[in-house]
């Protein structure tokens, strides 16, 4: 039985993260929330199955429906379909491991979201347009380089080499990093370019993992939505300025 | 063996979530950075093994040593220990349910701290009062009231009852959301108060955690550092001002 994800239709956001997992390994999956109105789908559908699940409600979307079971929180989602879609090591080790670097990549985007959004989710970026320009700076000088060294350094101390973050084979933790490095390029190009001069295994590692065949053949079709300015990653050039 | 966490000595921050687990659980653990000097213990220690750490590097504190296994991430850690610790229900549905939670608790935490730190880490307090002050109003108006609704649902949708998050008994999670809830009242008393009103299960929650036998003993102890200004949850009183 297909997965079914659930989550906002129209932008990339956390499901992403999700979607490139399952397109990876290739699962069988419905993005529920992109259907027709008349199939279950669209946005009011989701939102009344968030409050309707009786026994244990996801707190917000993207939520994974696998039969009866349903599974919120995007690494929760990922750490639940990796041994079975074959995108995590075999050992409690590897899984631990590839769980980590998912979690810092997750805290990374929140701090990316945060960069427009510093004052709060309910409000419009220009209202809170003063406290986005310091909180992006301190981001691209600060967080930016710090993160991206972490995940350098990660590939470099790799042992099977820096092909891959964890082992010889591909992860939800590469495809998860390949998105967060597309993001950040699209949101930061001047300050995550430079940063990636410092750090080119990581540089390298997007470029691999983007050209995986299921990963170039979905961001090829109309199933990957663009980056736009109702997502996580958003570019307002003026967080991107010196 | 003992169970090795490294975490900053002298505050709760997000170490807490994992000794609280340790202590609920009787675990024999040594929190090395405590241990004075001469012993390991201390800060730069506890720095110089983050960047030692050969292959799998954590990005920073807290992180868990069991023998050879290093595990950075205070959710990971808590889903590497609560199989062994007896922490967490049997089944996988229980466990994934369980991490779920624990994750949404850490996005409140995060977005606690930034209350104080919305421009940046680096930065002091002092330094960014008046986004403080932007931050922690929508905080207190919008974030408290709607995590502290879900975990009340979370609670009330238990078809074992509202003692406990998972099932019957006590897992990760309830240390977790209990010492959420305590530095929720710390930092701000006066909106938490007010909202646990319409939370009377977590309320209610929280006080059973706080009076389990193992975890009274732990806060009477010297183990248990207090609530300060130095941590995650602070307070300052503009910030709960309404």
């Amino acid at each position: 039985m297909a997965y079914e994800l659930h989550y906002w239709p129209m932008i990339q956001g956390r499901g992403e993260f999700v979607r490139l997992a399952l397109e990876q390994a290739g699962a069988a999956y419905i993005d529920v929330a992109r259907r027709p109105h008349e199939e279950g789908g669209g946005i009011a559908a989701m939102m009344d199955r968030l409050e309707d699940e009786p026994i244990r409600p996801p707190f917000a979307p993207p939520f994974l429906k696998d039969g009866d079971l349903v599974i919120g929180q995007t690494a929760a989602i990922l750490l639940y379909l990796g041994p079975r879609i074959g995108l995590v090591g075999a050992t409690d080790a590897d899984r631990i491991w590839t769980h980590q670097i998912q979690l810092t990549v997750a805290d990374m985007v929140a701090e990316a979201h945060d960069t427009h959004h510093p004052v709060g989710v309910g409000l419009y970026y220009e209202d809170q347009k003063p406290e986005a320009l310091r909180r992006a700076r301190d981001f691209r000088e600060n967080r930016i380089p710090k993160f991206l060294a972490w995940f350098e350094r990660v590939l470099a101390r790799n042992p099977a080499g820096p092909d891959h973050l964890v082992g010889a084979a591909v992860s939800y933790a590469d495809t998860s990093l390949f998105q967060l490095v597309e993001g950040l390029r699209y949101a930061f190009p001047t300050a995550t370019a430079r940063a990636l001069e410092a750090t080119p295994r990581l540089a390298a590692h997007g470029e691999r993992i983007g050209c995986l065949p299921r990963i170039a053949a979905y961001r090829a079709s109309d199933r990957r939505r663009p980056f736009s300015e109702e997502g996580i990653f958003r570019r307002y050039p003026e967080l991107d300025a010196d």
